[in-house]
């Protein structure tokens, strides 16, 4: 079997080896495809090597087969499709307050353990979400992310007919996008790269480029002075921030996707004036995988369109020198099988 | 009659006056106590010279009786004991998304148009919320600022049970903290000011000093480690806004009561990481007048400890240069009978 390795100073080494043993409670799954995701290109970067044991194999947006199961591992069979939902909860603690999903000990699989960027990886068997026989496995790599979405727009209480904007139309505010739109929303994407925004419009999405129009004047019009009921922060730059409070209407939610990594200066009146709401939001719960799942199977979003590029494992440092160099990619899919 | 005019520059001068007509719609009211609030403290420093049309009788936590009824008012008679929901709603806008109370065009009487410090005030009948009998004007003239801590409360979603972490302990925190606790909350106030915190204690209220303690440590050893279910940021500080992200478990909703000046640097990256919902809240509805009316009328709050001092409306200037020599004491009445 083959495993690329990040060995740190933006280099994958790739390395044939053994697969491992399959403990009690997992099982060795024969990998597809594993996207790359925007962590991922922050991992390549160094700005997580505090979280990452060096030399790793990462990734996390894995679609795959059952090749073996451990001991004490019931209800999957060898062969079965499946994706995987990368949290290993830890010991709960008291401000968890139940959310296991983002506990404090919790470990993100493929940056804290392990990931899937290989060609056998062996997982928990309670990662597990199956597949149905019938979808391709390079749309169950797009499992992941589209969870990502599912999440946001469910915390968000998006209703059929509301207005919602996204600010930052990158793979996360695009997924974000067509959920919202599957659910009856009129979407609006705010994102100010050019290609960016040509692939939102072939998506059927309504784009607008912040640096080159008022994009709260696009609201106003796009909303007929409505103004936005959900906003979705997914640029993770100040801008964003400074916009967001602009565009919702009074008691409009704004969703906290991005992840910022320093404090920004945020409108606190206008959240007073307006008793706007914000919602944080991270990753997913088991709910937004099924509906994920569901959602990709039912052929209803145009998910196809959202793969850039599809590779095989040996070209992982060429793929990522290349998005490095085209931010303007969607999906980067790594092909895994032997 | 009498009538308090702010006229600039901290001054105040009374003139006496007749009472003006009633036209159609509105009531004439005897005003009996109106307390001063921290927007009359604003107004008086030239803060919101550019709302106040001067000089102009300001003034909007009234207690009083009816003295005479408008042409077209019904269900109100002479001599009926009343407080006032100072809020004039506008023409509707769209992105007003029905909620009237913080509506784009709304006034607030008593800022934005002539407010209660005088013997008789005209007010639109719909402003009027109806007090028991048996209860006392001086208790009448909180229904206001009690109104916006049931409002807030009621937005935070507070439960039974939980814990309710209060980031400054002015009247309005205060108010939120004795509501809180009615709710049958666990509360906690920080609060700096060596006398509010004092007076916290004697109306019962846990109250740490943020500036002598660590206030994240203090909340742990409160809560068990559980951490704040609830925050209400009350100070309108930056350090309260440092803070509040930290006292909160995960998916905590925290409740932006203060009015922030200017955009203050928020921890965005904790909002996603732990999921927090921040709250925006502004003034009150008709429900939540009706509920501190009730509050105040079952005497399960110790409010006639709340009340610093009551003078007449003759004092008015001493009693606004008293307050802003001593920002320690909670709430001043002046009664405006003749
Ligand atoms: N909440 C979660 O669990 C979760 C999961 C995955 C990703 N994320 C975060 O979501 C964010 C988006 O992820 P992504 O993979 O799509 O990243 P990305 O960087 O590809 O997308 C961000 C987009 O914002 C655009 N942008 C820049 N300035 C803008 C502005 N002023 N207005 C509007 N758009 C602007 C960029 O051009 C880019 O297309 C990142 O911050 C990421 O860390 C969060
Ligand atoms: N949302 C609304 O509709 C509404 C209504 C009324 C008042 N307000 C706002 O609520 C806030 C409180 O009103 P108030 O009348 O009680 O004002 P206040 O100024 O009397 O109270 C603020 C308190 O915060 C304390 N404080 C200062 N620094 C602190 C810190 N680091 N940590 C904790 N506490 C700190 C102060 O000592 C003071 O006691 C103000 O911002 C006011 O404008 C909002
Ligand atoms: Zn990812
Ligand atoms: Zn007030």
């Amino acid at each position: 079997m083959k495993a690329a390795f990040y060995s740190g100073n933006q280099t994958f080494e790739l390395k044939s080896s053994q697969p491992e043993p399959v403990l009690p409670g997992m099982v060795r799954l024969k990998v597809a495809y594993c996207g790359v995701c925007g962590t991922d290109i922050h991992i390549y970067h160094g700005k997580m090597d505090h979280r990452v044991q060096m030399p790793q194999v990462i990734g996390h947006e894995v679609s795959a087969e059952i090749a073996e199961l451990g001991p004490d591992v019931s209800g999957w069979q060898v062969g079965d499709k499946v994706s995987v939902r990368p949290l290993q909860p830890g010991a709960d603690d008291p401000s968890d307050n139940g959310q296991r999903h983002i506990g404090k000990n919790l470990k993100f699989i493929g940056i804290d353990t392990p990931g899937g960027m290989q060609t056998y990886w062996n997982v928990p068997a309670y990662t597990l979400h199956r597949l149905p026989e019938t979808m391709s496995l390079q749309l169950g790599a797009l499992t992941e992310p589209l969870a990502v979405a599912c999440h946001d727009v469910r915390l968000s209480r998006l209703q059929a007919g509301e207005n919602a904007v996204i600010i930052g139309g990158g793979p996360i505010g695009v997924l974000i996008a067509l959920v919202a739109r599957h659910k009856g929303a009129n979407v609006l994407i705010s994102e100010p790269n050019a290609t960016r925004v040509a692939l939102c419009q072939e998506l059927g999405l309504a784009a607008v480029n912040p640096t080159a129009t008022d994009v709260v004047k696009e609201v106003e019009v796009f909303t007929k002075g409505a103004m936005a009921d959900v906003v979705f922060e997914v640029s993770g730059v100040t801008a964003g921030v400074q916009t967001m409070t602009q565009l919702a209407r009074a008691r409009g939610r704004i969703v906290m996707v991005a992840i910022h990594s320093e404090p920004r200066p945020v409108d606190l009146f206008r959240f007073f004036w307006r008793e706007l709401q914000l919602i944080g939001t991270r990753v997913y719960e088991p709910e937004d995988f099924d509906e994920a799942i569901t959602l990709a199977a039912s052929d209803e979003l145009p998910l196809d369109q959202f793969i850039t590029q599809i590779s095989p494992l040996d070209a992982i440092q060429s793929v990522f020198e290349t998005i490095d160099n085209n931010p303007a990619g969607l999906k980067y899919l790594l092909q895994c099988t032997d």
